[in-house]
């Protein structure tokens, strides 16, 4: 047996999340049975770095399984990618010291939202952003969105029901920018070395009110400070986002 | 009565084109129910300046209407942007002199066709790609695809079973390019005064197999010499076809 770390891209539109607990159409579940069938393996079980809600999208979800394969990884990324279905690949594939675990050896990771704000819907891009019909002034979201930059406790961008031993976390990078080539797309960038449950959306929704000019620029500083979920926006919808990249 | 230009944006994935004949989902289906819902309007006719394929996609569509309407053209646009499905939009509506008609007022139009050729499929651009495997050359492509320009007979390059007055078109335009940003993205971009039936995707099935190697630069000009469908390359898929303006 074997250690392998896959990096997977998906569209998150017709999953119902990485995992769930009842019989939906997960990625887990996808890849699971897909591994099955490939390594003639009876029980595959991969671990992926975080779980991403039904919708979310993932550019580099990392992976970590353990597999009984001794061929190439090579040749297991080809088996993949004939068996995947057209919405999951396996970007790379790679064997692991046997100690890799794609939660605990993740030592930070990197989310995309996208926001399209023209007033005429792109339905190109529906599927991958959040369409806010209003202009935003992406230079004040910017400069509202340096205040959760560092080590704070984000328990107000937190959503409720899902307790973890500590609502600190480190945002090493944030930043909102638009397209320099489409007038209409917005980039809200975040590297930390960790996430609370929906923190991304929560951000976003709430960067988006001080876009439109319902709040003010310093109020982002404000909910962070008030260690509330009610202090917050509202959660902003799972198509816009991304997982970008995770770092070992 | 008033006649209006609509320009319309659409996913052709979920569609049957813009017209069948049997009971399907087709843009002119969808179209026509929601204006006559808008309008109030028992019959509502809407003509396009060609019709797309299933699976093709458009970035602008163009549509001539007659309808009992009143109000401004913007408020059409606004109403139809609520009552019409994700995958459909109308990206422009205004109203035309009452001899306007989308097929015999049409100049000429342009269409993109998209190609990915990298190693791993990208699942974000599956639905709007044709993915070859193997990388193309894209310079040898474009060379080889300026023997199709000017005035001539395209026979070789018109679906079989569509008989058309005329095969003779002009292609003011053809060039084959890799996108800057994106080392896997070929464009392949036709403007002409009319396209025959599948001429556009004749003419990349056929660039496609000079990209691999399998032909020489010199055979799309030979394709065009013989008048003889059998002649040519395969027809690429749909989902990489982009109708993206018609000229009036």
């Amino acid at each position: 047996m074997r250690t392998f770390k896959l990096t997977l891209a998906y569209v998150g539109t017709n999953f119902a999340g990485w995992q769930s607990q009842v019989a939906q159409r997960t990625v887990q579940v996808v890849l699971q049975q897909t591994l099955a069938k490939i390594t003639r393996q009876k029980d595959v079980h991969a671990i992926a770095s975080g779980r991403t809600d039904a919708g979310v999208h993932a550019l580099g979800q990392v992976v970590s399984v353990v597999l009984d394969w001794e061929r190439p990884a090579e040749t297991l990324q080809r088996a993949l990618a004939s068996e995947l279905p057209r919405d999951l690949v396996v970007i790379d594939a790679e064997e692991a010291p046997p100690d890799f675990h794609a939660i605990t050896s993740a030592t930070g990771k990197q989310y995309q939202y996208r926001i399209h704000d023209g007033r005429v819907a792109d339905v190109f891009r529906r599927q991958y952003t959040w369409h806010c019909f209003t202009q935003l002034d992406e230079a004040v979201m910017h400069r509202a969105a340096q205040a959760l930059a560092g080590r704070h406790d984000f328990s107000s961008f937190e959503a409720t029901g899902s307790p973890r031993r500590s609502s600190v976390r480190t945002i090493s990078h944030i930043s909102v920018s638009r397209d320099t080539d489409h007038e209409h797309l917005i980039y809200i960038d975040v590297s930390a070395d960790g996430f609370l449950y929906k923190m991304v959306r929560t951000i976003v929704g709430s960067l988006v009110e001080v876009g439109r000019g319902t709040q003010d620029e310093s109020w982002i500083g404000q909910i962070l400070a008030q260690q509330d979920r009610n202090a917050a926006g509202p959660t902003s919808p799972s198509q816009g986002l991304f997982l970008v990249k995770v770092d070992y």
